[in-house]
């Protein structure tokens, strides 16, 4: 009997070594690493009885094909890393998918419609200051603008996807037949603690939340830390810390929020003067839109009372926001009973982070499935996945995949 | 009848333009600035009828002969500037005495002691990582290590005194009897917002504040701000907002004491991650050494308790610590009525800040008298004195000596 989780570790090992040198793995999109990880991943396709092609986006698609007219599931996510990043977040879900196919291959399961694994250039948004080309491109929302954007070395995104052989003015062509893609599925490390602390392999998300981004500056007046007395300073930071402590109050009281006070910076920075001027940011996250922006309406009304209260001025600007995407609760249901069929139990969280099935939630339902990793380590060369966690994974994907096809 | 004021502002105007290049006043120790002062200073000096000379820290030295065995009076303070700094910190207290002997001359009043005006070369250690060494090397204090500290082009304090024209090897001759000096009055603008407040030109120094720091690093565990839920996390930098709020709330709470966290830094300081790691100073002064040290023990303690609850790693070093300098209760009483004479209010408070006259509490009684700046000012180019209110210190003073003088 084949031990999938092992093949699933044997085959993230291989790709891992396709690196930039150094600790980790550092894998950016159109670079020769990539080259040779889609190389790798088609040889893998293919065996398993896959059409490979690569699109315009740089996007690998390999398709099993269905019945005529029973339309298309996707699966996949995206094969780049963070630099000095770890073997798993991304890449893990296009081979654990992949092995779910060749498992029901094995045995001998006929699916009711055609499945395409994808594997995306980027998602990372390292390279170039954008991210998520290839889920948008499929969405039909890929911007062509941001073809213009360069990394450090001044190329062109439009430049780097030319050399990589790529059609950069042929992305808006990609996009899906609504009518033809019955969802999306992205199988990826959890990158929080949540399943270790549930002891659970896997676990089924409700959504992804919307996010929102501010940027906040609070403006008081220096002197020397001697001679000011206490009476009537007006010390920006003990204002921002304030702040800092209220955003993560609200996180800490408001049901399913993530408040944080990720950055700050103090001006004029020494020992002796009390700071003028502090730089501070402000991220509240949360499955549910109408929650994060309440929370984001009262950590504001607190910063009025703050400024109003210790003669601050503290200015406040929205830098970013992005609406949450709920999972479809069908596939949600679905991914339940296969996880219940494989032993499990089955555990619920929202995901906190953005991932290509944010972008794939405007052509299609989406599913996600996070399975456990070690400490909720991602982004780091110790990242990791046990064996028997991508064997349960690929065990309640392929369950899922027939469960699915079945309704 | 001469303004005595307006004298003192036009001294004060003319020297300012003895600068480094650039707005406000620069002139750092040892340098042509330095020289091009000190020669306007001898002159402004010998026409009061001083005996000038230049010491071996480069502490010019004006003097004025009393009855024999009478004992010598000491009065001054820095003729250097920080960095686009202001044109009277330091230097005013060099001119504004200087004055008060000229007044007392053309009153024909005779002093029944000597009085030597003292324009110290280096008080605010921005060229060498050192400060004090004029009024250091009078109190018999002066560390030889120092000579071999370099500046930022890499030119000791050696030679740098040495190319001046002076024997750094001969500081150490330069102590004073302690049985010869009566006392030290250093006049200075009172770099806060106090007299401001009062409404009153001068006021009398208590003592100068005792200093200690702290060094505090707070160490938690970083993770990404959506997928890290609130329950567990080991925030840093909500643990150092509560430090920065409790060292406030100790510094408003505890009567004479300044405390104030001015800088603080976030690792890795990026929107969407937990801080892992804040670095943070807390410095305390107090007038009264066992106030400010029972307020580091409170705030010690916090911390402590702090770093159980959120399960942070709190280390905390004492990087420098400074005990009070009380002023001689004689001579403020002799301040008192020297302003009473001159219809002014008495009000007295502490320095904050170092001054020469720490250094010089190791030879001798010490006083000081500090002037109104606008809006508490200094260290910067805007940093002012009205004429007015030099006019009224010049005045004190010069009744302070002949006060000093009938005891």
């Amino acid at each position: 009997m084949t031990d999938w989780g092992a093949r699933a570790a044997a085959m993230l090992a291989q790709l891992s070594h396709l690196s930039e040198p150094g600790p980790g793995v550092t894998r950016l999109p159109f670079t020769p690493e990539h080259r040779a990880a889609l190389h790798l991943l088609k040889e893998w396709m293919e065996a398993v009885g896959l059409a490979v092609t690569l699109d315009d986006a740089g996007t690998l698609v390999g398709r099993l094909d269905g019945p005529p007219g029973a339309g298309t599931f996707l699966m996949g996510s995206h094969q780049d890393s963070v630099r000095e990043g770890g073997a798993y977040d991304g890449i893990m879900g296009v081979v654990l998918p992949l092995l779910a196919l060749e498992k029901l291959k094995a045995e001998g399961v006929a699916l009711t419609f055609a499945v395409e694994i994808l594997a995306f250039a980027d998602e990372e948004g390292v390279r170039f200051p954008t991210a998520l080309v290839g889920s948008r491109a499929l969405a039909g929302r890929f911007d062509n603008q941001v073809l213009d954007m360069c990394d450090a070395n001044s190329v062109s995104l439009r430049t780097a996807m030319a050399d990589f052989g790529l059609k950069p003015d042929a992305i808006g062509a990609l996009k899906r037949d609504q009518d033809d893609v019955i969802g999306f599925l992205e199988t990826h490390i959890e990158q929080g603690p949540v399943l270790e602390r549930e002891e659970e392999a896997v676990g089924i998300v409700t959504a992804i939340c919307g996010i929102e981004r501010h940027q906040i500056t609070v403006t008081g007046e220096t002197g020397h830390a001697g001679t000011l007395p206490m009476e009537g300073r007006r010390d920006a930071l003990v204002g921002a810390a304030a702040i800092v402590a209220e955003a993560n109050r609200i996180g800490i009281h408001v049901p399913d929020l993530r408040a944080t006070v990720g950055s700050l910076s103090v001006e004029p920075n020494v020992v002796n003067a009390v700071p003028h001027t502090v730089r501070l940011t402000a991220e509240l996250r949360s499955p549910q839109d109408d929650t994060r922006e309440a929370a984001g309406k009262m950590l504001r009304r607190f910063v009025r009372i703050l400024a109003d209260e210790m003669g601050l001025l503290i200015e406040w600007t929205r830098t970013y926001s992005q609406v949450a995407q709920p999972c479809s609760h069908d596939f949600a249901v679905h991914l339940e009973r296969a996880v219940k069929q494989t032993g499990g139990r089955s555990v619920s969280l929202p995901s906190g982070a953005t991932h290509d099935a944010s972008a794939m939630a405007d052509l299609c339902p989406i599913a996600m499935l996070f399975v456990r990793c070690r400490n909720g380590a991602s982004h780091r060369p110790d990242e990791f996945t046990a064996p028997e966690d991508m064997d349960t994974a690929i065990d309640v994907l392929a369950r899922f995949l027939q469960i699915t096809g079945r309704q």
